[in-house]
This record gives structure tokens, C-alpha cells and sequence, in this order.
């Protein structure tokens, strides 16, 4: 009889890594819930119980490779604040970032139960701190609340991950990005 | 035997949109020349013949796609150009053409040949017609030559037709498209 201890943060850790590496290695459509359990060693009983469907697991692990902390930034300038998201990640985790979103975004198109856990997971979170960056600039008067790419600042963000591995094959890196940044979101935002 | 004549301009064209189809229904790794013969009603003779690869065929079809004469257009300043590759578009074509790069984005990182027919015949022709319009752009001295964002031009717009995807889960229309070459594409490039 499986024990119903709650998995320690560490052991939850692991097993979303190997979920990535595994999403990774062979795409969602044929990640299952059995070569979950003999990848890290767990049983299907303990992977179901904590949580419940393949979707919401592939969900968490995606959010669990966010840098924490993201919501404390605060540098006192939009430019700054940027460059500190990037400084809280790294070349390899930006890479392995961009080659899930590539094998995703049509596993996200084709289950529905999928794209919600994604959406509640990873991009309203995100879309919510980098709302709150762009907010602060507003106070500060650095940007113009009425300025019409406020609303593409995700949009940006996520379209230059996307537009490196299409038009470069490429994966973005952070030298990448932060040319990006300075070429492009920044001058879009007016700063 | 089959006879060596070439396919009608009509019948090519026929051809490729029975190819976009079949893609956009089952995917490139389901794709098979079996299955384009069935659809077309042709012989994989014919097929290869006049393609030689599946890649090959597939990166034809797409790039048959593309409006036509994008390479003449000159209306004067910048916004007018890009507002004229998008009158020359429509939402069908538009949402077909999000679909299929959805699709793709996987295979072309898969088959390295599926990548290099896409780069010949959709992605340099495509990053040359923007590049022209820029330069006429900096020509008028409606931006400058030193600006950043000038080689980030064919990124913002295919950055925007996935983020739309991603992050709002539509297809990107044209009323989107304008918006964000409004909103960012222009204002970025100093315009």
C-alpha cells in the first residue's frame, strides 16, 4: 500500500526536472504517465495522487523552471528591471526553455486541457509580473500609460524567443534577448 | 508510361494548395507522398519528378502561399508598405498561415532538409522583400540607417503572428497585425 506522505520539496523538484527532460526528449504527445514513473522511479499511484492528470503535472514542472521571485524586482527603472529577469536565468535554461515552447505549442493547440493548465500555470503569472513592471514604470513616468504597445509587452517578450529559433535557427540567448530589449520593447514603450 | 509534360501553372497550383491542406489536417511527419498522390490524384512519379523530396514540395507549396509581388511595392513611406503586404493578404489566408507555422516549427527543427528548402524558398525571400522596403525607408530618411531595430524587422512580424498564438490563443488577424506594426514594429524603427 503506497504511504501517503507528501513528497518533500526536493523530491518534488527532481521529478519535474525529469518531466522537462523527458517532455524534451520525446514531445507531449508521447510522454505518458508510465515512463514518468520508471523515469523517476515513482509510482503511477503517488504521480496521480499529487497531481491528478498528465496536463496539470507537464504545467507545473513548466512553472517550477521559472526563476523565483520574479514579483520582487524592482531596480527603480523599466530597463533595469529587464535586464534583472534575465540576469536570474542562464544560457542553457533559456535554450531548453525555447526547445519546449517549440514542442508545446502544438501539443498546447491540439489538448485543450493542456493549454488551460499552461495558461493558469506560466503565462498569467507571467503576464501578471511583467504587468506589474510596466505598471511601475507608469508611476514613475517613464512610460505613457496611454501608450499602445503597453498591451504587447508579453507579446514582445515571448515573439523574440520564437522569431530567434524560426528566422536565426537559433536558440535565444541572453546576449540575444538583451539586444532585443534595447532595439525593440524599450524603444516600442517610448523609454 | 507516364508522359513527360510539364504541369500547367493551374494544376501546379492546385497541387500545393492539396499539400497545405493535407499539412495543416495531419502534420509533416504524417505527410507522405503516398498520401499527396491519393489526394491529387496523381503519380508519385509526377510528384517526384517535378519535386524530388517531400521537403522540397512542402517548401514550394508554402512559398506559393505568399502574395505575389510583394517585391513592387513602393507606396511611399513605411506604414504604407506594410499596410500593403497586409491588404494583399486575407483572415483565411492569415489563420491558415499561423496554423501551418504551428505545425511546422517542430519538423523544421526534426528535418534538417524540411529546414534548409523553407530557408531557400520562404524565409530569405521574405527577409529580402522586408529588407527592400527598409532600405527605400532609410533612402527617404524616414529611419535612420543606425537604428537597432532595423535587423529586428523580420522578427517583430513573425514574432507577433506567435506570440498572438501563444498568448491570446487566436490566430492572428489583420486588425491584430496592424495594430502591432502600430504599436511596435514602427515605433520601434523610430517612425
Amino acid at each position: 500500500m503506497a504511504m501517503r506522505t507528501r513528497l518533500t520539496a526536493e523530491r518534488e523538484a527532481e521529478l519535474y526536472e525529469a518531466v522537462l527532460d523527458l517532455l524534451a526528449e520525446v514531445g507531449y504527445d508521447a510522454l505518458t504517465m508510465d515512463a514518468i514513473a520508471a523515469r523517476t522511479r515513482s509510482s503511477k499511484a503517488t504521480l496521480y495522487r499529487q497531481w491528478h492528470s498528465k496536463p496539470e503535472l507537464v504545467a507545473r514542472a513548466l512553472h517550477q523552471t521559472k526563476p523565483p521571485g520574479l514579483d520582487e524586482i524592482d531596480t527603480g527603472s523599466l530597463r533595469g528591471d529587464f535586464y534583472e529577469i534575465l540576469a536570474r536565468t542562464d544560457d542553457s535554461k533559456l535554450e531548453r526553455d525555447s526547445a519546449l515552447l517549440r514542442g508545446l505549442i502544438q501539443a498546447v493547440h491540439d489538448n485543450p486541457d493542456l493549454q488551460e493548465a499552461l495558461r493558469e500555470q506560466l503565462i498569467e503569472p507571467e503576464k501578471r509580473e511583467l504587468d506589474a513592471i510596466v505598471r511601475r514604470a507608469i508611476e514613475r513616468g517613464e512610460v505613457s500609460a496611454a501608450n499602445p504597445a503597453v498591451k504587447f509587452v508579453a507579446h514582445m517578450l515571448v515573439g523574440a524567443l520564437f522569431s530567434c529559433l524560426i528566422i536565426d535557427d537559433q536558440h535565444p540567448d541572453k546576449a540575444y534577448t538583451r539586444q532585443y530589449i534595447d532595439a525593440v520593447v524599450l524603444p516600442a514603450l517610448g523609454v
